[in-house]
């Protein structure tokens, strides 16, 4: 691969005082991990999001959480045509062979991608509709959580498709065979989060009331 | 979404500590990134392997780094077909929207997504070779890199397809056209990294030397 | 500007250097930093020491933080009289054109301008005291601090005069109103640094221990 | 000073990574200059802006030069009226203190502080113009430098002025008694510089040219 280039200095740098610290101080946990493999408790699926760090947010070691990430934290409904599905194979791998007891699905507040969701929704993203966006199929995925929402005020719309964005895909880890059957089995639960970023606020979906409900 | 069940108390604790310090301490900085949004200088994709903590390594605060995460963070080659690609949404989204300086593939040493892969091109895994399967569908985005690597002794293929695996990215983020365009135009960079988990060491691909190098 | 000299060589070597490496491996970066402009998260007022480097200490990359230098890291009351104030003038481009985040007060040891101040205020630089120095009316700043260590011995004072200059800065800060509305709204934190040159130390100012604490 | 905050994190563990490799490869470099006190060969006056790394792009170690750093890197004219100058403090601690061999003056493109000017003086920046606006009055020293190039077009006369900065900077530094000395002595040199950010270039001012010249 020719067009591979040498890493900015400042992150070498950075990389060179984690070792002589963290990775120091952790050398035998870390080692540990390498033979041992990892044994995580919880996947959790989150936004790429550069905002929103659940490492930093859960006091998270390394070993703990199995984390995907993808644009606006979404899980495409099963769909086992023999494509690559990322994402679905990333809910395969944690739920069948890591056997981690929660998925964690977390969705955020100011989300670009669910943004763009909505702005193509409402027919103000023309590009976002053409075949070639990655960008607009992927986010095709929450079309459904759109039609639940588009009758809300501009101002109210954006956040509440962030929520719907976590409840879409709740429900479509639940149309793979392998999620429900380790749900059903109670050896599995699904969690529905929303963060505001800018408030630093956690909320929960509360199937009771039918609401995302603060902590 | 009637299967959403309440946080697991020890992660709504650490959601509290986290809230009550790190949160208050940087409050300003998230009500920033919260009304300005994120200009994230590079975007980082790497394996959700629970080890492998990225930003630790390099010292990220928020807002720095747009995080994809997948199976052995991988890239598929450039397929507009109107399909759900996730991770094809994630590079479109940070070259051609957030318009990141660089992209860096981090791969890591005891990869069970490469692992698998080898497994299943070495004829040990036949479940992996079945339409339905998630993993192997998706790890066959590294067959050409086991081609590669096929004639090595089985204690040394391992940790050389991890190697590959990172090439492959690279290799197929080229066939993205925004991709190419903005590396041509020198608005973009690309980096090849690969971690050992339990030594802590990092090494990158020097196209001079055909080959990772340490620092 | 008849007076204007060539560059001494070896520095135009050293710049020939860093436009072949650095600023080629870069080059992504700072074409982006050129053409969407600066987003500092922080701002941070240093002394101009030819021996503090705080880039290196806080692996800073450019377009991380909007630095001030001058003499002790001093920062003046608030008098809007119409003069050609440039430390006033950087605060209030940092806190309200850039929306930085922190604004981080970093003392050091061995500082030659508080030295000064403390030789001017004992009477030991009369020279300081003529209206003539501006290093003398510049250090005027910091009187108030030195009425609060006056009474130590003369070994302890400098010491405890480099943080006075830190607290007494961080006090001026917050007459200026648009910064006491920043930190009253919570979207701009203050913070007090000293840093030990020689021993690579660095304390922080504690409210609650009403000292300088360190890591 | 009740309102000062801790340090952001992950600043903390940069700090820490620094003085575990940095700091203790140099310690003793670090404790010589503690001990012995510094020694520029040069002072740099440049702005504050977070693009601009002159450390990075003159390979400088710690001790090499006193640097200044204000909003577009201006020398106010001299003028002894027993106020707070914090420019011609530093200016007057370099010469007549450490004794420095070369004042470098370097401006730079996209300079915000520049842009301001720009606006104020074409009226169309009234904010700018009010006495209580440090930013404004502060640029007022670029206004001959504004006079000169005020003809050119929109287009030429940002970059136009970002030089005119420089020249008046360096009209400005003679104008101070113990500079013009220092350089009719030939102990000192003054240097005008202008670097391209997005383009990694350097010029330099030729007097002969009348005009600033790439290396």
């Amino acid at each position: 691969m020719q067009y591979a280039r040498p890493l900015p200095h400042y992150l070498v740098s950075r990389y060179s005082g984690w070792k002589a610290t963290t990775y120091q101080d952790n050398k035998a946990w870390y080692r540990r991990l390498a033979a041992h493999g990892q044994h995580p408790r919880a996947m959790i699926i989150s936004c790429c999001d550069s905002r929103q760090h659940v490492t930093s947010i859960f006091g998270a070691d390394e070993g703990e959480f199995f984390i995907h990430r993808n644009i606006a934290g979404l899980v495409p409904p099963y769909s086992p045509d023999g494509g690559n599905h990322g994402t679905s194979a990333t809910v395969e791998y944690a739920v069948t062979a890591l056997k981690v007891a929660h998925v964690i699905v977390i969705g955020h507040s100011n989300c670009g991608g669910v943004k763009g969701c909505d702005d193509m929704c409402s027919g103000h993203a023309p590009q976002l509709l053409e075949k070639t966006s990655f960008v607009g199929r992927w986010m095709d995925i929450l079309r459904p959580g759109y039609e639940r929402v588009a009758h809300l005020p501009d101002a109210d719309r954006a956040r509440a498709l962030e929520k719907e964005a976590v409840l879409v895909s709740l429900e479509n880890l639940m149309t793979f065979p392998f999620v429900r059957e380790a749900v059903e089995s109670e050896i599995l639960t699904l969690h529905g989060l929303w963060n505001d970023i800018g408030e630093g606020g956690l909320e929960q979906y509360d199937p009771a009331a039918k609401a995302f409900v603060p902590f």
